[in-house]
């Protein structure tokens, strides 16, 4: 089996385990950095594998518009068209389909929308988006989904969440039978991962996942359709809800999440895999994550300093650079600052990622969560 | 001697050598990367070191407008600022501040100019600019030098050249007097190197090459006012002229250059050092140097194309990415493109110096620098 989940230890809710895939192994819980257009943004690949990050996405949608997913077949697939040749996974592009609302039409067969690059008329469906995930070629491919706002009604919630059920079936059905282009590359071995979908509805989420493992014993589940405006508790307490309902015996992915605080807090609540844009497009920002809360860069007061960001930090950045030099390049508008902050913020995710883990397996978890989370938001003046 | 120069080996004018200094050694012919406001642009110091680029080059007239030199000097010098601990030069601030041509005021005593950022009042004197150099704390500081454009008349050339040697005394005497603040960090030792000036006047050259060794028999020699604006026979004319009048036993600087070409031509005339903006500059704008001449990637021909910008590099872009790589990622705007054409370009230097300082060394330079400018010249079709 090209894919496989060992769990190692567990602490309440909270697991620690090992997702395998033909890639090589991620340790979880695990945060995935985010490469939408086959690139984690002012990072490379190198920089990630330094740091201990063993996952990275890429995004369906975006590599179907620029450069073209038949490109990147042609080219060996994505593993080796961006340089990473760890495990990787790709977003079904359902989330930014669903995005473009003034720009796209939903039937049951699929979404026709418009390019936010140039305006020119596409059309998805579960078969087609299977076909460009195929091509690809990322280790975990993520099913086409429709995805609705966080406050939506439970009307809108079900219908959405039933059509991404009936989408998933064709999915599958694509997927066994999808053609790959003749070339003299291999054809990947590849894992289909549901979404869980509802909304905030308890009862939706739950039938939702029901209805999913009743069409099959899946390789992992994603949870999706959360941090996408609702309330944090209510972000929590669906994570409770789909938490039980899911087989134990494989990992779950909980989709576009998060800030530091609700990596620990879906953890707490069974979550092995998170990914997030927030690391990467806070640190273009400006915007560092610390073990006291975020702070600013350009802030006057750092004008001087010669601490790093995050003194318990050993990141790359922290270990070399002040506060003082990371705010002049900000200032300065130097490319360099970006690289660094963004390589701070991505290796803040991963290293908690580790050092739940290892709390996880050493039975004191529940203490360490609970203490982190105090100190994260205590958020302290950052200087004295 | 923190400072010294060892010629190991020589082809008609091409030398090689090790330029020692208190940060370390380095093996010259060398291109030095720019890091104008204590960053190469793009790149990391990290990047610097491992593609064996050992000096680096900082920016009075920029550090001193921001952050400001004298909390440079409180951060511990800006070898510990930008956490690149190898040989560094500031240039003096000459060229920059001769350059604001509307915004500044010249007399003997100095130049008084305004702050191309905020438009505020500064300046400049001999003795003001070492007092910044001396605070920076770089391994080799330039002198404050009169430029001019570079196909300035004879009298306009001499005025400043005459001035530049004035200039330089007092420098000399600032440099050997200026007090540093107290701090916790040592004073560091440094080598100050005079600028030959003269336009493309070669009376002019020689005079300053003679009158600047009558004052001393300094560590090194800069040569300036090249390759900014005259043409590129009237540059080479002027190696030739200078190589004759400086000492064989110090190494000769030609500052702001050059292209690749111009490497090769001013080593066939003697230079041991260059610096220049170009290759990061040029990385930037989506530019490469090959061995072939250059390409620019956004071209659409290289959108499927899986070769390496240049087959005969061994640099971390070249020995991971396809042009169709970088071609998407330049189309899609991302930092990682900027990174990787910045990095191969400042390889492709620092390597072409390696390759002529093992020319020089086994007695091959002469048809080597031969081969290699008719082959650069060539420019064929980059894409067959």
């Amino acid at each position: 089996m090209p894919f496989t989940f060992d769990r190692i230890a567990s602490t309440g809710a909270a697991r620690a385990g090992v997702f395998t895939t033909p890639h090589g192994p991620v340790d979880t819980p695990a945060f995935m950095a985010v490469g939408t257009l086959a690139t984690v943004k002012a990072l490379d690949p190198l920089e990630l594998a330094h740091m201990g990050c063993q996952m990275v996405l890429a995004n369906a949608y975006h590599l179907h518009l620029r450069p073209g997913d038949e490109l990147v077949r042609s080219l060996g697939g994505v593993h080796r068209f961006m340089g990473w040749n760890g495990p990787m996974l790709t977003d079904s592009g359902g989330f930014q389909v669903f995005s473009l609302e003034s720009l796209r039409t939903v039937t049951e067969d699929g979404v026709e929308f418009r390019s936010h690059i140039d305006g020119s008329k596409h059309r998805f469906t579960p078969e087609s988006v299977m076909q460009i995930e195929r091509n690809l070629g990322a280790d975990v491919i993520m099913q086409f989904d429709h995805v609705i706002p966080g406050q939506s009604d439970e009307h809108d919630a079900r219908e959405a969440s039933e059509r991404s059920i009936r989408w998933l079936i064709r999915c599958r059905t694509a997927f066994e039978t999808a053609s790959i282009p003749d070339s003299r590359f291999p054809i990947p071995d590849q894992a289909l991962f549901p979404i869980v979908q509802g909304g905030i509805h308890a009862n939706l989420r739950r039938e939702a996942a029901r209805a999913i493992r009743a069409e099959g014993d899946w390789l992992g589940y994603g949870i999706g359709g959360l941090s996408v405006g609702e309330a944090k508790p209510d972000m929590y307490a669906m994570l409770d809800v789909v938490n039980v309902e899911l087989p134990e015996d494989r990992p779950r992915y909980l989709m576009g999440v998060g800030f530091p605080e609700d990596l620990v807090e879906g953890v707490r609540r069974g979550i092995d895999m998170f990914d997030c844009v927030a690391p990467t497009r806070m640190g273009r920002n400006g915007t560092a994550f610390t073990t006291d809360g975020r702070i600013n860069v350009r802030r006057a007061e750092l004008r001087s300093d010669p601490r790093p960001l995050d003194e318990t930090c050993d990141c790359s950045t922290c270990t070399r650079f002040s506060r003082a030099y990371l705010r002049h390049l900000f200032v300065a508008e130097e490319i360099l600052g970006l690289r660094l902050l963004s390589l701070h913020n991505v290796h803040f995710l991963v290293a908690l990622m580790r050092r739940a883990r290892a709390a996880i397996a050493d039975g004191s978890f529940d203490a360490w969560s609970r203490d982190w989370l105090a100190r994260y938001h205590s958020r302290p003046t950052p200087v004295p």
